[in-house]
């Protein structure tokens, strides 16, 4: 027997199954009667909740992007050098990544065809920026090489570090997850090379 | 005055439009009337040309992964220390993405939902593993860090690669684009911190 379930969600329940869906069918392929049928729940259910699924994308990229700013505002990411700074915004970003994968993950495909996709692009800019800012203060202070544009080696560095959202799946315990973040952090700063990097294994 | 266009199409030419109307719609929503519409020659025609989209889309990822496959056959990945091999591939790896921009584009957002999108995924994989393979072995002969699992590795390496498709464009002359695929190198084998790399600046 198929029954419709009695709507027992919250905007916070009903954003997990919107994220799965729109993961799954990219947003713009994902319609209010696709989130319907996942949910359980009619449309009009939904919109009792929420005005619609562009809400419930700015809700889920909003998470994303609190967690990813609010590492920016923390004690190792405020004190010392800013090449400690820098590893540490690194290590925690990626720590972001893997605790709420499904959100970052779509983050990270929005494409700018609506006003919060274009927002949400701005706030990854801003985001990008700010982490571009802390290598060039370190490689000012000698720590990094000054040979590579800031801007370059921030692209190159979240093209690692974001393309963890193709494979990563985290591990029940997630004994792994902390070596995940150490092995970024290790190559992004040293390198592949044994070269000179003893120091820091 | 708008008329349909004379067919002076090679299945060669017309893969270039087909390839861009895959990266703007994705595979899965470009259908025969979008492709013919972007050609402007009826679909009757592209059936001349070609068996269907599935033949387009399996013609684009071989220019692709030929491309790459060649690399690994060059004197320059053949030749030499582990280390100066698996340096080599990535530095040409970086040129023919650069070079087969929307090919490799294409390649790498493949998902495997038809016959040949699961080819094309497969052949990737066995990429991936030749790199990950010479990876092994420099570590092996105590070139790269062997504490960083191989595979991990590689991935890493290739997150770090296949990002330039998100944001790369060719530059008119292309001066810069050798710099691109040194910093790319550099960056991969050295590290972003100055330590020990002063011999390879």
């Amino acid at each position: 027997m198929t029954t419709a379930k009695r709507d027992t969600y919250t905007p916070e329940t009903l954003l997990t199954v919107a994220v799965r869906i729109f993961n799954d069918r990219g947003y713009d392929g994902t319609s209010m009667e696709h989130l319907s049928q996942a949910a359980g729940i009619s449309k009009s259910s939904i919109y009792h909740h929420v005005s619609g699924k562009e809400e419930l994308l700015r809700r889920a990229v909003s998470r994303a992007l609190d967690s990813l700013f609010a590492v920016l505002d923390e004690t190792g990411a405020q004190r010392g050098r800013a090449v400690e700074r820098v590893e540490y915004v690194i290590r925690r970003t990626v720590e972001v990544l893997m605790a709420e994968l499904p959100y970052v993950t779509l983050l990270l495909r929005v494409r700018g065809n609506t006003k919060t996709e274009r927002w949400a692009l701005e706030r990854r800019r801003e985001f990008d920026q700010r982490v571009a800012d802390l290598l060039k203060a370190a490689a000012a202070e000698g720590d990094l090489r000054g040979d590579v544009d800031s801007r370059l080696a921030t692209r190159l560095l979240f093209g690692m570090v974001n393309s963890l959202v193709e494979w990563y799946r985290p591990h029940p315990g997630g004994g792994h997850d902390v070596q995940l973040a150490d092995t970024v952090v290790r190559l992004a700063f040293d390198g592949l090379r044994t070269d000179g990097t003893a120091g820091h294994v």
